[in-house]
């Protein structure tokens, strides 16, 4: 049984983890932290746990981390990992970085798009945990940097029409829109229900941190520098992440024949369900989920493709493809734990 | 493993079964019957169950069904199962009947609440599948009336004060509220979100046809004949229950005390948990799980208990119940494949 | 023109004063003051003003106040207009309270249930300003205590029943539902969409500070103490109250009869509307506007009569039952730039 | 007073004119028609309406109409209203058709996106009634062709960027969302709550019938073609339309510059309001309201322009703007009784 330590644990995507590991057959929380609600029992604050899980934050400490847990996962704020995963990272520990400090390899886009110092670079390899493009360095990590809800939902999209040199790499457009859980549990007046609800809005337009993310996971796939104009809305909903990207193909291409080539690149990945012609994924279809669905079309009027896909922002977005990767470098099967099918209706 | 089959796979409770007996470890779909969508895969009509299941809807036939399972839930509209249920109970096979038909005892007050004709009483005993209630019984049964939505909620949150007399047993005020999902898939207008969304209203005020089911639990539970003013709300959610029962004290009690009692109540049923003193369940809290949370405060001034619990309808307030009735029929474990935390946030 | 000045403009009850003051023939707002904002214009904080309303909001400062306009609205937390409004009320000065300061006649009550001090008894006579019980004391009045949400739906709902001594006075059942913007702008993490959406909960169970307000306007109405048992439960919408309120009655009725009571009641007010036999209203019906719409049904079984009322709880709840005060206290059409309709669908 | 006729009062943009109409100091509904509905009052179908109209729908019948009213709105669905106009268009009489037959000057493609014989081109002159753009060529209409939803926000957006020649004219990607009623009052099951709520995907997607009037519409004002790759979403809202449009740039241009482009663009517009840098409008910023809000930000990195535009789709988008056309083609003020504000909070 592998001892799971969870470090932000009060969190939306702590509050996950605890979640999803409840039920996963071969791990177990045995260690959670949380700086604002040490000392509660996590049933205390969210009281539908009572009588399925009760255990004390506490202040982390990475001693007492080390000795309660073996696998850690992070789940704080920017800029908090990059000094505490390298305490936690001894031998035979291992970690994932729910949060953005070691996706970057460029510090200086992180600082630009950030607006915070970049981490300083660990001693050990960084995998970008993407298990459906980077699955192999994923099993041998020590330390995984879990990709953004945003970039997860557009590289899963685009990746086969990018790695095969199929669109026009530069100024690629996505379209993103996403819940409100997104951004996080603090309060703020715009994601109040009553400011939110009924209301569909752009936010960051031009300027959403997730930018070079998915520029970076993209251009690796073409082997060269891909750019895309990124528009992130925010739909009143609590979970959920839609990507509807365009991208000006280089040839005229039939739907039918790219969703073969989804279906073939995705083949192998339990997480990634390719939909048949004429039929466009819902984000409530993957409710609760690890799964992306994908839906495309190809605009013959002007020779465009659309591509829509949708995740759950807070399981394949977060925390389920976080376990997903701990079940990758523990040697488990990949979809241990890890729910398949939304919660519908 | 259990071969199961569904007759009215393609509605909500139908869905929810599927979804749920896709985890199921000793239980398997192998049958479903549709009217509507004969000949047409269940993953046609639900997308996001490709790459999960699939399986072609029938046309409901007896002979079919009881060479393909041996364990059958009817998911119909009431008024049907009553003629299809003796037919699927031969030698070894066992029914669970989510619809009302088999509910209630006396077949005028079907008559009158339904406005339909009874059915005919089947040969085997009906058990009332409450299993906090009557487990013992619906371990030895053949054939289980699954319990109504609204009556799961009201009779598990009013059963221990009307069991022992506290309450004063005559018009018991019930103010129910319900997710539109109770009224199924069939499009009426008042359930579009247009209309529905941003709004709360009351409907069926003192016609509500689960008020006969109610009143014959508690009676039972009584020992005496209980009333209730029931009234349902549409709120604007897919699923949960809120039940919010007012009950006029026989003398006076503490409140740390009938929680007590609810505790002791229910200390061996694993799918209601008893909310400390100040805490009151809200509905997403079990939103996708079988559990039934419940909290009560004792209101001095006015000798008034008020009792809230919430349910997911679809779950155990429908489909989770009639799995958790097949666990007890088929001699499992009473809470195998059914998730127990709601998909909180 | 009336200048009108609003203390508390960035809250939500100021903000729907600048709204429809906006429509209104003849008040136009000529002072807005915020303790947050000051400083800034409102269209700035509320970016929909832009080209319909601009000005900064001030710190209070009574002489500014009183300089610039004639008649005042407080939108402010509890505890706050107690001292303010004397400082207004100077000669041809007029003062509606939205807040609570002025409700209740017993500050022993006010202490309780606020758990504050109660404000000190202002010099000048204050009138509690529900129109349809009230109007004639509200023409008169310069200090107007404008009723809680709640109390405004509550007390129409039940003041006919009441005042006819129809139904028993004690322990009258009030199950009550708001919208989430009756918690106002502050943040807190239940109000989240993540946190209310698909939610719906009970919340100060017998604690309500509304409680002893809603008991006192009865208690007046019946000539003799009324007690209610009064839930208050969070749904998932922006605005909106509905009350459904269990008298036992005193002696059998028909529907019809009660039904042709209200009508008689609310035979002249504009603002109250009594639905036909059957039909109950949604609180969609009537957003955004300032009428309260009421339907009942006797369940003859339990010998109780439920009535359900609806309101907007920022509109008839909140500010447009301040501006129907206005426009009484100073002479004008009671109906006056006040909406009657809501936004259907 | 102009006698007003609405054939097809029950929809929702039906109910949108007489909501709105209600309130109009110079117009007052004296006929309406429906065909399902003949015979019932419309405050039956909608008892929001009581107390505040009444009136029985009519079969429609133009002997009847035109002996009833002058000045009539056309609310039907697509295909009706071409052979229904001509009927009303006698001397002194004038016609808004809020559906889509009289849109397309091209009768070829009207059948190709709308899958059905075009109308037969009226005797009289017909008017695109966008009157930000088309005002003059309004008022002196006596037939207009009251634009989609989708073409009012997703041409006023870009009209400034097209008629300059700023961007590229080939291949414009257009990402809109919109409210379920967009959809209509016909029930379906994907508009139902359950389906839709906590629910966001694509449809219709390169095939959605408004592309060619959004075509039209632009190309006109470039002078030259100009083609849109158009996506359409279903949000979980009832009302509101918000296009995000991106337009490859000509050349580099400055946020700040293209914004003083709109600003001066649209400087006399009562019903556009053009947002400062850094603000995006929200759907529920134009809730209720006739305005369409616009933001925009120009993305340097990719030379791309990224215009967000706001509607309530039935109020600018449907019923709210053919009463704009109403009141330029009737010579009144064209803001006369239409909301400028939207429903916030």
């Amino acid at each position: 049984m592998i001892r799971v330590g969870i470090v932000g644990a009060t969190g939306y995507a702590g509050l996950e983890l605890v979640r999803l590991l409840l039920e996963h057959p071969r791990a177990k929380v045995t260690y959670i932290a949380s700086k604002g609600d040490a000392g509660r029992d996590l049933n205390e604050i969210y009281p539908f746990l009572k009588g399925h899980f009760s255990m004390k934050c506490e202040d982390f400490n990475p001693e007492r981390a080390l000795a309660q847990a073996d696998f850690f996962f992070l789940a704080m704020p920017h800029g908090l990992s990059g000094d505490m995963a390298p305490k936690l990272l001894k031998p035979g520990k291992k970690v994932v970085d729910i949060g953005s400090d070691f996706r970057l390899d460029d510090a200086a886009a992180y600082e630009k798009w950030y607006k915070m110092k970049a981490a300083k670079k660990p001693d050990v390899p960084t995998v970008y945990g993407l298990p459906e493009i980077n699955g192999d360095a994923v099993k041998n990590a020590v330390l995984v940097a879990n990709p953004g809800c945003f970039p997860t939902a557009v590289v899963l999209g685009l990746y086969p029409l990018v790695k095969r040199g199929l669109i026009d790499s530069q100024g690629i457009v996505v379209d993103a829109k996403t819940g409100v859980s997104g951004a996080g549990r603090t309060p703020a007046i715009g994601n109040l229900l009553v400011e939110a609800n009924e209301n569909l809005k752009a936010y960051k337009v031009g300027a959403h941190q997730h930018t070079p993310e998915i520029e970076q996971a993209l251009s690796k796939a073409a082997g060269s520098p891909v750019t895309v104009v990124f528009t992130t809305h925010l739909a009143p909903l609590s979970r959920g992440i839609l990507s509807t990207a365009y991208g000006r193909l280089q040839s005229p291409a039939a739907t039918a024949d790219l969703l073969n080539l989804y279906r073939e690149t995705y083949r192998e990945e339990p997480f990634v369900q390719v939909m048949p012609e004429g039929v466009y994924p819902g984000v409530k279809e993957v409710l609760g989920s690890n799964t992306c669905m994908i839906g495309l079309k190809v605009d013959e009027r002007t020779g465009t493709v659309v591509v829509v896909s949708a995740i759950d922002n807070l399981t394949k977005g977060a925390s389920g493809q976080a376990i997903q990767n701990m079940n990758l470098m523990c040697g488990l099967e990949e979809t241990m734990g890890l729910p398949r099918v939304g919660l519908i209706p």
